[in-house]
């Protein structure tokens, strides 16, 4: 695992900027991470592109013997853009829309922004495509976090095109959501309302099918973003350039697919604050699993007191090939000031930079990773189901990856073990334990996954809501498989049952393995037990 | 008390009717209650209607020996009322106006809401208003639920009419609010606002005058609607046939005045969803007293464990007809979408189905109602008044109903007595122990009442704010009688009284009776304490 | 001290004004306070004036031997204006525009509502302004009360302005904010927004040096509309009448810099309501070293069962020359009504009516203002700052005030001690001990004279983040002398380090005196420790 860190020349004196690299040199961190945020800097003024500071930033980055990833800017918008094209800028699900003074302000469906994004990455691409420093790209950042959906007029359109792509038909629509229900019948998309908040006394959540849609449309909003700009460094980056992003992880919102965003990338990029081992561990297996292959670490905090720990836990996993502090120097301005980095306000080292140094002294390859014998099904459809039996529109209530975090992955690594994530039915194979709490989603190909896993001699660890609505987020009036197969049931599935003794709802055999079912909320003694028990006996 | 549920045939394949009847019957249901959302299905565009599905399911139900209660589908305009004229949808007190995709978007003060509904409801009145299955109508659902108060510009000029309906004149309304204060003197009705939300940094609340009015007029819009579905359909109904609408008690509001609301209708209905056998209780007393005659329990939860016990209590009061159940069969999508029902998801029968099928098999008639020797006074302005004490400007703030459910009602029940439920002064006869807690609002022919009872031997229990203010909302700057004469005041009201033990204020003798007067919070044991020695002595 | 009263013979009948007034003066009260929110009676109609009732009711005064504060009602705009001139009410940080029904529904930057506001303070000067009744004016009520700040287009103007006043050119405020951050690079004034919340799922803060800049804009635009009015009332009245404004002290906000509200008048005015002594004595030092003379204490709750204590140690403290009551009589009506007053809502006198009477029995000269040894450093600047840490953009977060108040004053106070106020750096003199917590934002000459007052011997007590950045709201890349002089520094400041025992970070001599620095957040016990050390010691 090699460390690079986040280092900004853009934000500090050029006659600083030697003086910084050779204390990041010094820590032993090969690799720098910048222009991320800056649009304004890299194109002043409409059309007028300036990047004589980033060759000389490259430079001096060659002079230390540091490489470079850099980061496409899109995701601050000068205030030129805004100016000349107010219609960029995104509206919430109450109507408003929001003013300059952030980042993120940005419509994905806008044309302008999409047009004006695609000029300056491109002019970024071809410039440095082929820089011998420069070894990497990172598009935007965080895609999805301060904005994860708009509710504007473009966003209207966009939305009705994209669900009349997904229907046969507004009666295929109507039939399938059962839109009978409350009068919500349609008669043609352009109907179908974008899911701005009730403005009645009494705040009722919109149609539950709608919104599992939206929160798809606005998850490919941001991948066709991603994807787009992905193809075109492709077209001017050298061969070997890594072209990734750097998702923020589930901490504030789960509403991108990540097995989307990062089709056709080359690695995963995640960014994660936290000082829980359990949960660490949890983000290295899944992004290591979203792509199958190690990934980038894009930030990690700087000062933790335990951080030697910490990079040799995630080092041993074999799971990451890269890890970037944020960040090598404290800003003292803006949004993020802050006196916490590697270096201290003044300039000088901060405690952690010697930790670092000494960390990064012994050469270090990445092992293999290690070998998992327990799957946890994470399934978006069936998180953003759950999510969806609340209130509100976006997902950033975190019911379903929280547990999945806490109690389930905690009380795994408690005992010892680390999960392949199992993201889809392909991933299923060559495990003896599959824990899918809450997967409320049906898909036949998982479903067969699970059973044939289950037949062959494998264990299933599952909740009482399995599988019991399609991926329309309607109840299913028939019963899966599961049911009627492995579990033996007749006339309903076991969704109205007591649980028992440890949350228990069944525990049977099925072919030549086993499968228990749960009820949908155990405690975390009920997963202690369980998890314990199945593991101990596999 | 016969049984009956609600099954929509407009939501399931016309296939499964006779499937799903057929279990109706055999749960011992005679009656069904359907259509009150499918003004999509009865209306599909702009004045072409189609009933032949509803006949159809008429047929099925009368070959199933079945009755039912049509409800109007006001509830749910469809999307081409919405399209057509948007102005209809409602807006709230910050001003926002609210999209398409829930129920009760409709301002009542919009014309073109108003005429498409009377055209929809006349429709439905003249085809099925003869017809020998439907015994009964319910008017649109939870008038007053979700969509309360609207704030639009249609609703700032029917106020303004409103207003200037019930003062002698501007001046007379200035007087009486009381406007001189902070400048608020108005020199025409025009210009008293619509009550928006305030803007500024710290929130106040409107004028307590204005916002009392306010919400009498936004109960008056909703029972203006409905006496006008009411009148309608009296023309075109036969004679026998029973005109209701369904209140959903206080749970989420309780904005609307019954006693306004049900005038003129035949019985009362309402739904409610506890398994307190306490609120059960207090509710029943109340929908019975509101017309003095058995109601109809339009909606009651199907799932309970203790269902037949809550059926019997129900049944011996005497107080209810009719019972139906929500809902038959599961919704598999939709805002309402879950598996609990009286079938299964599955369409069987879930296993209270036949606990109802036991519980209606004895033939069951309607017992006289229970005596009643203690009375609860229950007063919409007092409950307004106390509400608008806080900041903001509709009633879900519940404290005066909620007070009233529990500790006082709960501690009633405790003690195995029921109340009758003052709703007016002439309801106040024939009482040993009135309760009247928060009774703020003054109203002379009440006071009376009250004082003839106590004089007259009985004994009232009352609160510290009892009468101290008028009917605008203003605080009197006379004392009552109660205090000149019962209680012996001479120069201020006992609102500055520190109370004593068990949150006594006074305990006076009057005439023949007995007069206690508690604190304003009164906690519950001292409820109980009260209530427990002046029902063990009378 | 004097006892006044706020009496307002606008809102009573004016055959009781004999009848109340007799009643004020029974208690000793020589002095009204009214007008305040009458506009309406004052200016009926736009530019048509009546004040032959003030006439009438100053002659009632002077029959009773009364004199009057006369309040200008300027934070009462009549329906009249705002029909006139709707761009006079404010709009909040979502953009919205507050409606009519509340107080203090005026922006500071509409010219209209400042045109309107001369034209009725001028009137009521050249009226009152030497009549012999009126011994003083207070300009409008609670500035910046409810209404804080505006977002409005005229505010965005007077923004721009602002700023453009206060940096050399667009480029030096890039260069101290450090707008290259997230590309916030400006081009013009004219593109700086105003701070209107976020409407993104993710709600970020604005920029840190906007809106600390926004905060100073917002209290100079309520301290530019006092100070305008106090030269107006200048030009009319008599030598001798007290020109004051009454600030709400910061219990509902901290949003007014107090030193240049009051700065050219004559005496400071607040309100407060509490019964906590030593919240009441933090407030007393804190209005009395604004000016450093005697303040008025405007409004003084009526109700405390302790009243004679509380205006005892009110008087013994020597900063208090008057003190009036709110209110002498009950408003039945409007957004404050309520019964508690001196007098009974009946208009009799309340129980506190006997209290007041017998502390005014005696004649009561002013006492010298007891010698003070403590200093407290109290921070606008770094209040704000300590504030815009947080989500919101104005200061009713009130960290820094409360932390001020609860623990350090209250500690101080249960010591026996008062403390000296230090709002500038020429206060900062003949003390031992200096109290400086969370004085975060550095100021050359503050600094000085504390090293200067340590130097000479006395005691400085700090938090860890003093000084650690400048007024632009940007931490310093540099030590300041407090750092590199007296705690011996050479590399970072103190801010990293893990506190010792009782919240310790640095115990040193400096000089001839002692420097202890404690950590940001010492709870209770640790100020309990460090100050009775430390006063023990000194």
């Amino acid at each position: 695992m090699r460390i690079g860190t986040a280092y900004y020349p853009e934000y500090h004196a050029e006659a600083e900027w030697d003086r910084d690299l050779a204390r990041v040199r010094e820590a032993g961190i090969d690799c720098i991470r910048f222009a991320e945020f800056a649009w304004s800097q890299i194109e002043p003024e409409p059309g007028r592109f300036d990047t004589a500071w980033m060759e000389r930033a490259l430079s001096a980055c060659q002079r230390h013997g540091i490489t470079a990833v850099i980061g496409t800017p899109t995701a601050t918008p000068p205030v030129w853009l805004v100016e000349a094209s107010p219609e960029i800028m995104p509206v919430d699900d109450s109507g408003r829309r929001t003013g300059f003074g952030f980042r993120q302000h940005r419509c994905y469906n806008a044309q302008a922004y999409r047009a004006a994004s695609r000029r300056v990455v491109e002019h970024l691409a071809i410039t440095f495509g082929k820089h011998p420093a420069v070894i990497g790209w990172q598009i935007d950042n965080e895609l999805g976090g301060e904005q994860k959906s708009c509710h504007c007029d473009l966003c209207r359109t966009a939305w009705h095109g994209w669900l009349a792509g997904r229907y046969a038909g507004i009666a295929d629509l109507n039939r399938r959501w059962g839109t009978a229900f409350w009068s919500h019948t349609y008669s043609a998309f352009s109907q179908i309302p974008v899911p701005v908040r009730s403005a009645m006394q009494l705040g009722l959540k919109h149609h539950p099918s709608l919104t599992l849609e939206w929160l798809r449309f606005s998850s490919d909003a941001i991948t066709d973003f991603c994807q787009e700009h992905a193809a075109l460094l492709r077209r001017h980056v050298r061969p070997g350039a890594v072209i990734t992003t750097n998702n923020d992880s589930f901490t504030w919102g789960e509403n991108v697919d990540l097995r989307k965003l990062f089709s056709g990338l080359d690695v995963v990029g995640f960014d994660l604050y936290t000082q829980h081992a359990y949960e660490i561990a949890f983000y290295c297996d899944f992004m290591h699993d979203v792509l199958g292959k190690p990934f980038w670490f894009m930030e990690y905090d700087t000062s933790s007191p335990k951080l030697t720990g910490e990079l040799d836990a995630i080092a041993a996993s074999g799971e990451c090939s890269r890890l970037f502090f944020f960040k090598f120097r404290p800003f003292p301005w803006g949004h993020e000031q802050g006196t916490r980095s590697l270096l201290n306000i003044t300039g000088t080292p901060a405690p952690n930079h010697a930790v670092v140094a000494a960390w990064t002294k012994p050469a270090r390859t990445l092992p293999t990773p290690i070998a998992r014998r327990v799957g946890l099904v994470y399934d978006f459809d069936s998180s953003w189901a759950t999510f969806l039996t609340g209130w509100s529109g976006i997902p950033n209530d975190l019911t379903y990856p929280r547990g999945m975090i806490d109690p389930v992955y905690r009380t795994l690594h408690g005992l010892g073990e680390r999960a392949r994530v199992v993201l889809r039915a392909a991933d299923l194979h060559d495990l003896a334990l599959v824990i899918a709490p809450w997967l409320v989603i049906h898909e036949q190909e998982l479903e067969d996954a699970l059973l044939r896993h289950v037949h062959a001699g494998g264990t299933a660890l599952l909740t009482q809501d399995c599988f019991i609505k399609n991926r329309d987020n309607v109840y299913r009036e028939q019963l899966s498989r599961l049911y009627t197969e492995a579990l033996g049931c007749r006339d309903c599935a076991l969704d109205h049952e007591p649980a028992g003794e440890h949350a228990l709802i069944r525990d049977v055999a099925y072919g030549a393995g086993r499968i228990v079912m749960l009820s949908v909320k155990p405690d975390a003694a009920a997963w202690s037990f369980w998890l314990g028990r199945l593991l101990a006996k596999n």
